[in-house]
């Protein structure tokens, strides 16, 4: 739940009763989830002030209701809220999940897409892939509420606060290397050399190197020709 | 992993080793995944094969490499297998997580939408999560949606009719290079020498290269370093 910024955990009935030093001590930390979470003697009471009631189930039940994947709920569920209800999503104990009469009070069934053949989540991956797709939703909201998380600007190249090379500085690597390519006799015969050029060109265009990056290529291109250099200047 | 379909398991040097009774007995009937299993003694051992690698992580690295959410790292690897090549998704241990050395060799850092204030998924909880986007994925994918990807012509690197390099090639293009920089000299102090190392290993794996491009730059650093060579091989 912490991971993905739920806070909200009620709990229904626990076995071991509560507080809970186990509970706390596999928190890891989210101490917040833990001080903070109410406890009930019955789903009823637990779901009392909640507008819609979303049950995570592995196996379809005998029951005319709405089915929704993980990500369809949390987009619905999101909406739900901005339009300034309550929702909730329940999920069954470790080994038994959701009885049917726990899931006839839920308005929707979520189900995630998985292998018919090994259906049942553990409780807590369950709780997490909820969670996470609950955040997803979120932060799209149009409304921007969670979007000091994450954001898309963490996608992508990551660049380390460095700049990228400019075509300028690029052109000056290819001419370094082709410089000493021409020297070390790479580039032949003549005929092949423009096309030879291109290609080494493209993979170090595809690169997407920074500034420093260049002339860390530059250094490699020096060193690697060092000893020629120094024999060339030989007398 | 069984839940969504996903059966192939590496692992890389088992800390208690394999097999392992207590992963049978946590994979809840999932044997096949368990029972097929394989075992590397290194990371690069495990991805020789594997043409594309998606490392997962909690935290953003001081590196320049591509970063993705896991629902469009998901996305782009069920592309990658559509066009033939192999792809896999790097876990790191439990506490650690994984090393800078081992992200290097990777194309593309996942990291999952998490709160910043808790940002590290249990291992358990990433593969969940990893899985489970890469077969929701998959499944628009037997939609039809992701295989228009399948024409080189149109989206994504141009290959030109040839075969992306291996982790193998790459492995074997870094220690040829880095051979040739230590007797160069270029990767001193020693104390900078493995940070060094992880920023050309970062460049070289962005620059997507072909087989046929990685034995260019092989050709490209012999080249360089001819005179070197010769001059040492003097009597």
């Amino acid at each position: 739940m912490a991971n993905f910024g739920v806070t909200d955990l009620r709990i229904i009935a626990p076995r071991d009763g509560w507080p809970s030093e186990s509970a706390t001590a596999a928190a890891a930390g989210a101490d917040h989830v833990i001080d903070n979470a109410q406890v009930f003697d019955t789903v009823a009471e637990a779901v009392a002030d909640i507008h819609k009631l979303y049950a995570t189930t592995a196996r379809p039940r005998d029951m005319v209701k709405e089915v929704m994947t993980p990500e369809k709920a949390a987009r619905e569920s999101c909406a739900v809220m901005q339009a300034g209800q309550n929702i909730g999503f329940l999920f069954g104990a470790e080994r038994a999940g959701l009885h049917n009469d726990e899931i006839a009070i839920a308005d929707t069934i979520v189900m995630a897409p998985v292998d018919p053949n090994f259906a049942s989540l553990n409780l807590a991956q369950a709780v997490l892939l909820m969670s996470y797709e609950w955040r997803k939703a979120a932060a799209q909201d149009t409304l921007g509420r969670i979007t000091e998380f994450d954001g898309p600007e963490r996608e992508g190249l990551h660049l380390r606060g460095s700049k990228p090379a400019s075509k300028s500085d690029m052109m000056g690597l290819f001419e370094h290397l082709e410089t000493e390519l021409d020297e070390s006799g790479f580039l032949k015969p003549p005929e092949k050399r423009p096309g030879m050029i291109r290609n080494l060109r493209n993979m170090f265009v595809r690169m997407g190197a920074t500034e420093q990056e260049v002339k860390t290529l530059r250094g490699v291109v020096a060193s690697l020709t060092r000893v020629h250099k120094r024999r060339r200047d030989m007398p």
